[in-house]
Formats: C-alpha cells, structure tokens, sequence
C-alpha cells in the first residue's frame, strides 16, 4: 500500500504538475484570443485543455526516459534515476498519453486532430534526433510552445487572431531559445551542438534580432487589420520590451532572454484583452 | 566623451531596466483594476508609472551602494565594484530621484503622495535595517510588492479593486520569500538570519501557508461581492496553484516559489479582466 502511494507521488513528479499548468493557461489564452472571455465554450474548451495536458504529460514522461542516463548524475531525484519508476512503465505511460491525447482530439474538431497529432510527432522526433542539434531543435520547441494556442483557438473555431499568436510565440520563443544557447555555451561546450558553436554567438544573435523583429511585424498585424479592440494596444509594451531586448541581446544574453520571456506575457496579455 | 558614454551605461545598469518595467506593468495593472482597461486616463497612469519608476530606480541604486562591498566578490562587474560609478555618485543619484518621486507624486493626487512617501521610507529602512532580519524583512518586500498596485488604483482614484489586489499580493509575496528562505537555507547560513532559521523549516512553512491561505480568501472577496465581471472567475486557477503550493511547499520549497509566481501572474491576469 506504501509503495503504491509512492508510485502515484514518483508519477506526479514524472508529469510535472506546474508545466502541465502552464500549458493550460496556454490553451485557455488561445481559445479567449479567439472567442474573447467567453465561458459559453467551457465544455470545448475544457476537452481542449485535457487533450494539450496529456499529450504535455507525454511528452514530459518521455524527456525522463531519454534523459534517464544523464540524470543519474544531473538529476539524480528524479523518479527514473531513484528508481522510484522503471523505464518500461515509463513508456507504456508514454504511449498511453499520446494515444489518449490524440484520441480525445477527435471528439473537438479535425483541425484540433492535426495540430495535436503533429505536436505528439514533433515531440518524439526532439527528443530523439532534434534536442542537441542546434536551430532545428530550437525550432522545435519554438513550434511545440507556438501550437499550445493554435490549439486552443483552433478548439473553438476561431483562428485568425490566435494563429498571429501563435506565429508570434513562434518567433519570440525561437530568439529566446537561441539567445539561451549564447548564454549557455560555456556550459554546453560538452553535450550540446548549438547554433552559437556552430555559427558564433554574433551570427546567433543576429538571428535571433531577426526572429524578434518578425515577432514586432506580427503584433501589428491586428492593428492593421483593425481585428482587435483597444486593450490590445498593451502589445505596444510587449513590443518595447522585445526591442529592448535586441539590442541587449549580444552584450547580456541573460537579462535579453529573461525580457524576452517578459515581453511574451505582455503579449499574451494584450491578445487576452484584445476582444474588450 | 567615451567616458560619458560609458557612465550613462553603467546608470542603466544601476537603474535595471528590467525590474523598472516590471514596477510600471504592477501600476498600469492597478490602474485598470481600478477602472477597466480605460485610455482615457492615460495621462494620470502615465505619471503614476513614471513616479513608480523614479522610486524604483532610487531603490536600485540604493541597493548596489548598500552591497558595494559584498558586491566586489559577489558581482564584480556590477557598476560600484567595477569602479565605473563612485559610492558618492550614487548617493546623490538615489536621493534625488527619492526627492523627485515623492515631488511628483503631489500631482497625482495625496493618497499618491502618502503610498511613495511610505514606499520610500521602506526602502531605506530595508537597506538599512531590515534586509537579513528574517520575517520583517520579508514583509517589506511583500509591502513594496503590493504598494505599486496599490499605487495605480490609487492613481485613477479608485481603490476598492486595486487594495484586494493589493493585499493579495502582499500575501502571496510574503509566502514565496519565506519559502525562498527555506530553500535557501544551507546558502544563507553565514550571511543571513532568515525565518526559517529562527524557528525552524517545518514552522516557517506553516506560516507561509497560512498567508497563501489569506491570499486565497481575499481572492474570493471580490465574487461574494460582486464587484468584478466574469473574467474575474480566471482567479480560480491561480487559487489551485497556491493550494498546490500549500501542499509542495515543505517538501519542495523551489517548485513551491515558482508557483506561487505563477499564481500571482494569473491572479493579476484575473483582475485585468474582471471588468469586461
């Protein structure tokens, strides 16, 4: 009976609650940024966020399994490393998420079917070719966070506004990335083949400039088109924040990529007051 | 010539960007919880968030000259250390943009002027005295936290709203710095006499609990009466976090700080939409 409830608690850690959180609050945002606040969707909504958080637990449990050698050292806490969970239950539960995930998709719409069935693709091929391999993997995770609003504006039918949003996290997440990876490349020197060893932090920055401004082009996108009400114009701050941070970007790559997480939030804000 | 230059660089760092604008998105958030997402007060937000900024900066600055010594190991590059700005410089930087806040204030309006007036004398009495002094400390931060939504309210001269939120914060602060202080304890030992230390973990983290628990009865304030729109019930997830950190907190004080933080940004998220 002990160990079973260990088990329950070594899964939990295996999910992440607080990640799975944030994937919600994700969704919840893509679908308001379609719809405006509108609990009228609750139920749509609602299966939306249960098939992002699945597949979210999938795609955590089978971090854990990859990196079950590596964090014998780095993490050794962790369920897998404490041998708290065994590699075999670790994916079977893999498995079971994505498939459940995918499963439940087909009871929102066609288009929520696609975007969560090539999440789950993306998921296994990052963590299988694309994590070390530098802008690809940071596209990757750039998509992976982009589609959690695809999603929820897709949920609810409406998908123009939520798609600009969804190619803005693109685009701030793929510098952020970027920009973390000049940060970290003393560290990384090791274990990781990232865009800053391969082309120069200088190179990477400038990409990552390039990225953030395509992320300012999007924020006005809305404004051209008149789409969106006045609460939206605290993108403008968003925007500030994301300039600021191009130009910090080469001299203070840590304080560039925690402004560009800010300026993310601001944005999310913006869009989540768009339809007032 | 190039020595200006390099001087006004190490102000902006003195006066980190980054928190400033963290203060100014507390205060514009205030302001709205107050009236809604309203423009046609700009002017009076406008010079609320520059005032809130200006202490802000003082507060900084202050900061830097009070580690200055500690600093020359801990953060060599920092612009006291470095030597790039002098001890006396930065006095006189600080206090005039004390004097000049508070002088600002007076034309917003008194309760503006009373909540900088109060803000800066907090500010120097922390530096001063209450820094590592354990959970008088930490209610400082939490005060100086819940002051900038205070302040904006106070701005548009609508507080209802604005003190909830207020106090909302103080509490949830007060939590995350004591669970910080359990987390860091081992580190802290030789330079701090953090809560934790005085009466132990497990008592500090009863106390920290019992805070999130006012935080979550405060959220519920505002629905029992009635005074916020649907967009307010947003509140509800952030009240799940921080019973998730009443919950996490003893065993895991890291993951527990991290989510009061989000639970905080999702409860300001709730008041910037209660009045749709």
């Amino acid at each position: 009976m002990k160990k079973k409830k260990e088990t329950i608690k070594a899964l939990i850690e295996l999910i992440r609650p607080l990640n799975c959180l944030m994937v919600s609050i994700g969704v919840i945002i893509g679908s308001f940024t379609g719809i405006g606040v509108d609990f009228s969707f609750a139920s749509l909504i609602f299966l939306a966020v249960l098939v992002a958080v699945v597949v979210n637990m999938g795609g955590n449990s089978l971090n854990d399994y990859f990196d079950r050698e590596i964090d014998i050292i780095a993490h050794p806490k962790r369920p897998l490393p404490s041998k708290r969970l065994t590699p075999k239950f670790v994916v079977i539960f893999t498995v079971s998420c994505f498939i459940a995930g995918i499963f439940f998709s087909t009871f929102i719409n066609p288009f929520c079917f696609a975007v969560a069935l090539v999440s789950v693709i993306v998921l296994i091929l990052y963590e299988k070719y694309l994590k070390n391999k530098g802008l690809i993997g940071n596209m990757a995770v750039a998509y992976l966070t982009g589609s959690i609003f695809l999603f929820g504006g897709a949920a609810v039918g409406r998908i123009m506004a939520p798609v600009i949003l969804a190619v803005l996290a693109f685009f701030a997440t793929l510098a952020r990335e970027i920009i973390k990876d000049v940060e970290d490349i003393a560290g990384d020197r090791k274990e990781r083949q990232t865009l800053p060893m391969k082309i120069g932090e200088k190179n990477s920055v400038i990409i990552a400039d390039f990225c953030l401004a395509g992320a300012i082009f999007l924020s006005f996108l809305p404004l051209v088109k008149n789409i969106l009400g006045k609460g939206y114009l605290i993108v403008i701050i968003a925007d500030v924040v994301f300039i600021y941070s191009m130009f910090i970007a080469f001299k203070n790559p840590r304080s560039a990529q925690k402004a560009i997480k800010i300026g993310m939030i601001l944005a999310l804000i913006s869009f989540l007051l768009a339809n007032i």
